[in-house]
């Protein structure tokens, strides 16, 4: 998006490119960013277990992230240790977890793979066909103003996505609507979990303040939101109906196309304070 | 988004719910809806491969395209059938493949789970790390015009995306920019799936025409893309470094921020014709 500078350091996420285009009709060449995309093998106790498609960015926040939101570790505590090689066609993220953990990660392996049924269909209920978080129980409340004021300072904090058009982000926000923490990734799921790993690792807790995200709030987003004990998710964009669901269900207040003064909120409105316009202090 | 009208019958992708919301500040309830999204279980002769969170609509389009995207089958004609149950909680798609699509697939399976290492690492080039898809040989150059007006007839035909704000769409469009058939889901790796299977099952080749995505295009989309033999994709949003590896090193025209007289050619632009004003005929 924006035209690399021959003086600014080239950042690690993104690849300056030969494009060529048009703009208004007319042929034009020029230099451009675009953001890093790599495959992300992640490995707990030396045994291999998914490969996602990342950003090369807080790789380690990814890894306490993804092990916590994935239920592999219940606390960043449980990880012992993290490796990161970062090659120019992969990433190997080597963590080393409890014993505890890592026993239950085999077993939870071994059903899996002895399973011959889908797994899913003939249960009975949406809690056995998607895995509910534990009731969110944080009893902070946050107002429109705060929401929208983060959601705007969110924006400006996308450096990423300044440079590339293309990447999403993931905020954790104060009750005044400031902004502690951005992280960003190619892969909303990935911003998400950066973030949370980001906050894990602060060891400050989660149900004091509330995400805001660039993107649509589908089921994996609130899974993840919820299951890190946060009150409230807001989304730039819309909603599905098993993120309604799944947030009504686990009692997370979901808002959605949180934009300027508008906004929707599908979910435990208790949570949230309808008032946007400042108030006035005693004279 | 949009309001739905008690007398529209309801669309079986859509739920509505009641919403409470600021417009300007002020607030508002109002129902709306919202695109539903659900676990949709993927079984190959009676054996569960993958649960996929879609939309349900057009599974059976979907079930052929994720079998050919992830060359589980190299042709449409060695699916011999699908059957798909829909539910309130969740989809099963049980697919027939050839016996010896399955014996490979069961193979697969097979080295995968004894790998012990990341299965990435170590690799010594771009073509071990991600699937690299045969190179693409359609012959068809298309216009910068043509790519422009199926960009923008693509945006009137998301229906889904009318009602709910919350879908990606895929489009399988003509040299002269005329839009054949269009597919939406919450996912944009599924609506392109869904896309490729429709088309696979009309039994049309794929080769002379294009591709077009609402969405960003990453390695998977270029990935898709190429293993069905199109020769363009273009995308609505930005691209990733790893699509434009993958693009380049498999010869698939590429193009990312396609917005009324805009666009970048990140690779193989003798595919592209840069006019973009209608030629006037002779008089």
């Amino acid at each position: 998006m924006s035209i690399p500078n021959p003086a600014q350091p080239v950042p690690r996420s993104c690849k300056a490119v030969a494009v060529q285009g048009l703009r208004a009709g007319m042929p034009v060449q020029r230099q451009d960013w675009v953001v890093r995309e790599l495959p992300v093998a992640l490995e707990f106790n030396g045994v291999a277990h998914a490969v996602m498609m990342a950003t090369p960015e807080d790789l380690e926040d990814f890894a306490y992230g993804f092990a916590l939101s994935e239920g592999i570790v219940q606390q960043a505590g449980q990880i012992y240790g993290v490796e990161i090689d970062v090659g120019q066609q992969c990433c190997t993220v080597q963590l080393e977890i409890a014993g505890a953990c890592f026993a239950r990660l085999k077993e939870m392996r071994r059903v899996l793979a002895g399973r011959t049924g889908c797994g899913l269909c003939g249960t009975e209920s949406l809690a056995h066909a998607v895995r509910l978080p534990e009731p969110v129980r944080s009893q902070v409340l946050f107002s429109a103003r705060a929401v929208s004021q983060a959601m705007e300072a969110m924006r400006e904090r996308q450096e990423l996505l300044a440079l590339t058009g293309s990447t999403h982000a993931a905020a954790w926000c104060t009750p005044a609507g400031d902004i502690c923490l951005v992280r960003e990734d190619v892969g909303r799921h990935n911003a998400l979990d950066k973030l949370i790993g980001a906050m894990a690792r602060t060891g400050a807790p989660l149900d004091g303040g509330f995400i805001a995200i660039s993107s649509r709030a589908s089921y994996e987003m609130v899974q993840k939101t919820a299951h890190a004990g946060v009150g409230l998710l807001a989304a730039v964009s819309g909603v599905t109906s098993l993120a309604i669901e799944v947030a009504e269900a686990c009692g997370l207040t979901l808002l959605g196309f949180v934009r300027g003064q508008d906004c929707n909120v599908y979910t435990h409105a208790q949570r949230f304070i309808w008032e946007t316009v400042p108030c006035k202090t005693a004279t």
